[in-house]
C-alpha cells in the first residue's frame, strides 16, 4: 500500500485532460500537494492508504476553475453604477471613485472580499489587473489561492505610480519579490492600447521576454476604441500591437469582441491567447467575441469574469453558462461552444494562457491538486444524464462543496478555512459608506 | 392595534408597483393571505399586532417571481440531449422520449421535481404548457404554488388526446373542474402556428373569448419555422394569426425572436403580451427577442425559463440576468433593459400577461401575499449600493430564504414546507434509468 495524504471518492471525475469524459466511480489520490493517481474507487482503496479520506456521493470532481481576467479590488464597487452607457459609467463613476479611494487598504479589503467569493464558488486561480498589485499578491498568498498578479501599466499617474517608468520599476520589483512562490506568479498588465503608448509597450515586451511572463491586456473591447484609433492613426489597435511585436504566445488578449477575419487568422498564427468575458461584454453592450470561430482557428480561449463593477460578481459558473449560450447564438448553431469546450476554457484554457498548464488546469497525475467538488444531487440538478452537461447548464456556484489548492482544503463542506468572512463583510460595509 | 397574521420586517421592500424603488427599513403586513400594508418598521410595530413576526435583517422583500413559460414535466428530461442542432434535438431525442414515456405518472413526478426547484428559487406562479395538464393542476395545488395550466392543443395524437376535438374537450373539462380555485387558473395553449391548423385555432379563439382566459402559444421562435410557413403559404405566422383574429389582449406570445418592425407595431396595437425566454433562445441558437424595442412600443413583456430540457433549469434569477445582459447587447446600449425593467418583467409583466395583475405581480395592499425574501448579506452580494441592482446582477436562486404564497409560508429558512424533496429526487432517479 502506498501512503498518501488524501483520497477523494466521488461519483464522477471529469479530468479535462485528455478530455472531458466523466469517469464514473473514480477517486483522486493526493500526496504532497500533487495528484498521484486517478483511478476506479476499488483500485484506489486497494492501492492507497490515505491519512484523510473524503467520500463525496452524488458529487463530481473537476479541476479548479481559473478566472483569467479580474480587477479583484473592484469587488468593493460591485453595483456602484449600473445600467449606464460605458463612458458615463467609466468617467463619472468608476474612475472618480478609484482616484478618490484607491489605496493599500482599499485593495486589501477588496481582495479579501473577492477571494472569499471566488474560493466559495470553486475558483482556485485568478489573473488580476489592478493597482497596488503587491497587496493582491500578499492577500492571495495569505488566503491560499493561486494568483497571477498583473504588473499594471498606464501612461497616466494614479495613486500607485506617477509615470510608466515607475509602473515598470514597481512591477519588476514585485516580480522579483515573489519569484519562486508556490502560489503567486506575475504577468505584465499594460491596461489597453488606448492607455499605454508605444515606448512603454516596447519596454514591457523587452522585460516580458527576459522574465518569461505573459502580457495581459484589454484588446478590442469596444467598437468605439477601434474607431478612435483608426481616426487618430489609421491603424486598428491589433495591427499596432503586431507592428510593435507584442502579438505572440505571451499575449493574453482580453475581450476581443471586434475582430475581422484576417485579424483572427493573424492572431492564430502568432500563438496568442484570448480571454473571453461574455457577461461583461454583454452588460456594457461592448459586443460578442466569436468564440467558436476562434476555437476553429486553433486559438486557445480562456474565460474571465472581469471586475465585479461590470459583472457584478466573480462567479465562473454563470460565466461558463453565458459563454456556452452566447457562443451558440453568435455562431447561429446550438452545437457550437459545447459543454466540453466551456469547461476546458474555464480550466485548461486559463492555465495555458497563463503558461501554468504544466502545473494546473486539469486533473492529471503530477499536476498540483487544485480540485473542486460539486454536488449534483439536489432538485436544481437532478436527474443527471450527463454530469458534464449538468455542470455547465444546470449547476451553479452554490453547489460547490469542497475546494483544494495545492492539496490544501480551503473550502470544507461549504465553509472557508483560510478567510475570515465576517471581517471581509465588515470592511465591505465600511467602504460602502465611504464610496456612497 | 390591528390584529394580523404575519408581519415581516426587512432591510428593504421593493414593491414593483408603483415602481422598483427600494423602501428602506420597511415591513409588510399580511392578513387572510392578503397584503394589508407596507410601511416603515416603527409604524408597523405601532399599528399591528401579529400572530407571527418574521425579522429578516440584511434581506429584501420582492413580489413572488412569475415564470411565464414552462413545460414543467420536462424537468425529468433536464440535460438528456444538449449541444445539438434544434431539429436533431427535437426529432431524435425529445419527441421520441415523450412518445415513449409521457403519462400521468411522468407528468406527476416531473411536476413535483419542477415545483420543488421553483419554490426554492422564489417562483410563486408558473404558466405551463404540457400534456396531462390535469396532473399539473393537481400537483401544483397540492404543493401550494400558483399555476396557470395550459389546455394544450396540437393537430396530431399524443398519449393525452387523439385529435383537436379531444384536446379541446379535455381542456374545457379541466377548466370547469378548477374554476374558482384560489391557486389554479387555465389558459388555452395551442402549441405553435406550425402544429395547429386554422380550424382548431378558430375554436380556441371562440372558447378563449367565452371563458375569458389567455391564449398561450409559441410564436416566431426560429427563422426556420417562418421560412417554412412563407414557402408553404406565402404568409408569415404572425400575419396568419392576425387574420384568424388571434392577436389581441388575450394573446401570450412566447419567444418572438424574429420580428419585423411592422410586426412589432401591429402587435403593440393589438395589446398582446410577449414572453421572453432568453436562455432557451440562446441555447437553441433561435435568435434574440428585441426586448427594449418591444418595451419602447409599450408592449408588456413577461419572462420565462422554457422547459428544463432546453435551459436546463427553472431558475428565474439566471433568466433575469440573461434578459438584462442580452437585452443590452441586442439594443447596443448598456442602459437598455435595466434592472427595474427586468424585475418588472419577472413579476408584474407575468401577472399582466396572465390577466392576474389584480391579484399578484407586486407588493401592493389588497393583492395576494406572494412574497419572496432574498438575503443580500453574503460575500457574493456585498457591498450593496442599490438593492435592486444587487438583486438582478449579483444575487442568485441560492439567496432566496423565505417564500409565501397567498400568505402561506412554503419556504422557511431555505426548507420547503409543502413538497417531499426526497420523494421527488427518488422518482427522478427512477425516470433517469427509464429514459437513459
Amino acid at each position: 500500500m502506498n501512503t498518501i495524504d488524501t483520497l477523494i471518492h466521488a461519483d464522477w471525475v471529469i479530468p479535462v485532460e485528455p478530455d472531458c469524459t466523466a469517469l464514473p466511480g473514480h477517486s483522486v489520490a493526493v500526496r504532497d500537494g500533487r495528484i498521484v493517481a486517478i483511478l476506479p474507487r476499488d483500485r484506489a482503496q486497494a492501492e492507497y492508504e490515505a491519512k484523510n479520506t473524503v467520500d463525496l456521493p452524488g458529487q463530481v470532481l473537476i479541476p479548479g476553475l481559473i478566472n483569467a481576467h479580474t480587477h479583484i479590488a473592484m469587488t468593493l464597487m460591485r453595483g456602484i453604477a449600473d445600467d449606464l452607457p460605458l463612458m458615463t459609467w467609466l468617467t463619472e463613476h468608476i474612475w472618480p471613485a478609484e482616484q478618490a479611494h484607491m489605496s493599500d487598504a482599499f485593495v486589501r479589503d477588496g481582495t479579501r472580499l473577492g477571494v472569499a467569493e471566488m474560493l466559495k464558488s470553486g475558483t482556485t486561480c485568478f489573473n488580476d489587473m489592478y493597482f497596488f498589485p503587491e497587496v493582491v499578491a500578499r492577500e492571495a498568498a495569505a488566503a491560499g489561492i493561486r494568483a497571477v498578479v498583473g504588473l499594471i501599466m498606464v501612461d497616466f499617474p494614479t495613486p500607485w505610480a506617477a509615470d510608466p517608468a515607475e509602473y515598470l520599476r514597481k512591477g519588476i520589483a514585485l516580480h522579483d519579490a515573489w519569484r519562486g512562490n508556490a502560489l503567486i506568479r506575475t504577468a505584465f498588465a499594460p491596461h489597453a492600447p488606448y492607455t499605454v503608448s508605444d515606448d512603454p509597450l516596447r519596454k514591457v515586451l523587452t522585460y516580458a521576454s527576459e522574465l518569461d511572463i505573459p502580457i495581459h491586456m484589454h484588446v478590442h473591447e469596444t467598437a468605439g476604441e477601434i474607431h478612435q484609433a483608426v481616426e487618430a492613426t489609421t491603424q486598428r489597435p491589433l495591427q499596432r500591437l503586431d507592428d510593435l511585436g507584442l502579438l505572440g504566445p505571451q499575449m493574453v488578449a482580453v475581450h476581443m469582441t471586434q475582430l475581422l477575419d484576417e485579424e483572427i487568422e493573424r492572431f492564430a498564427e502568432t500563438g496568442g491567447h484570448v480571454v473571453h468575458c461574455p457577461q461583461s461584454n454583454m452588460k456594457l453592450a461592448s459586443g460578442a467575441c466569436p468564440v467558436q470561430k476562434l476555437l476553429d482557428h486553433g486559438i486557445n480561449v480562456a474565460l474571465g469574469t472581469d471586475g465585479a463593477a461590470s459583472n457584478n460578481n466573480l462567479n465562473m459558473w454563470s460565466e461558463m453558462r453565458a459563454a456556452a449560450l452566447l457562443g451558440k447564438l453568435v455562431a447561429n448553431s446550438a452545437a457550437a461552444v459545447d459543454a466540453a469546450a466551456v469547461l476546458t476554457m474555464a480550466t485548461l484554457g486559463g492555465a495555458r494562457a497563463l503558461a501554468l498548464d504544466a502545473d494546473i488546469g486539469s486533473l492529471t497525475p503530477g499536476k498540483a491538486a487544485d480540485i473542486v467538488a460539486v454536488d449534483l444531487g439536489g432538485v436544481a440538478t437532478q436527474p443527471v444524464y450527463d454530469p458534464l452537461s449538468t455542470l455547465i447548464y444546470a449547476a451553479g456556484r452554490e453547489h460547490v462543496t469542497q475546494v483544494w489548492i495545492n492539496g490544501r482544503r480551503v473550502l470544507r463542506d461549504g465553509t472557508l478555512t483560510t478567510v475570515d468572512i465576517d471581517d471581509a463583510l465588515n470592511q465591505a460595509q465600511v467602504w460602502r459608506q465611504k464610496l456612497s
